[in-house]
């Protein structure tokens, strides 16, 4: 009985989502061939970012004034770990495939944390 | 009759919200100071923009690899017009005061849009 109320409160309480800004150069000579990945996203690798509870998942790109283009992006996820998040879909070979492609074209920042490849940003504030 | 249908049109139908993603620069110098006023919103000045329909809204901050901080903001918005938006909150004192202590600690990028302050980014991809 414990067992199963420890399962429960584990697996299946509900946490409010919470949000994470995160930013990735992407090469300029690959922009226009990124941008037409992600115009059509697969769906196998859509329903895995579903599958890890990330929801409201947008990408927005911007030349900075050092002249590179950079990505951030925004999410929701009833979970905070990210890190392994990236790990589960890391084991998905659809997901392994998708990134064979995006990943020669990005370029992440070179002071991101260990373990991250998208850089996170801090949020200084929220306002529902 | 007709001009009644019309106003019910343009103020009452709702709109699916939108997504904006916007930069701007941070004087890195005044940071600590802008991260402060940013950790207590005046609700008079929160209150405002949630009377333009802004939802959702956060800012994340970031150092880039140029050296120099940058904040990243993600809301959401019932109508498309930000440039209204702003134009409305520009009339408000309680705004105006807030912006008198937000503006001389931001750096707008040089090649915004005119009529931008935070520089707008171009969604490239968005799953729910």
């Amino acid at each position: 009985m414990l067992s199963v109320l420890f399962l429960m409160a584990t697996t299946s309480k509900p946490r409010p989502p919470q949000r994470f800004g995160s930013v990735l150069g992407l090469k300029g000579e690959k922009l226009d061939e990124y941008k037409m990945l992600h115009a059509a996203v697969w769906p196998t690798v859509a329903g895995a970012i579903r599958s890890v509870n990330t929801r409201n998942y947008s990408g927005c790109l911007r030349q900075m004034p050092d002249g590179n283009h950079y990505l951030f992006s925004y999410l929701e996820d009833t979970r905070s770990d990210l890190a392994g998040h990236r790990r589960k879909l890391a084991a998905n070979p659809e997901v392994k495939k998708w990134w064979s492609l995006t990943d020669p074209r990005q370029q992440p920042l070179a002071d991101r944390k260990e373990g991250e490849w998208w850089a996170s940003m801090q949020e200084v504030f929220h306002q529902e």
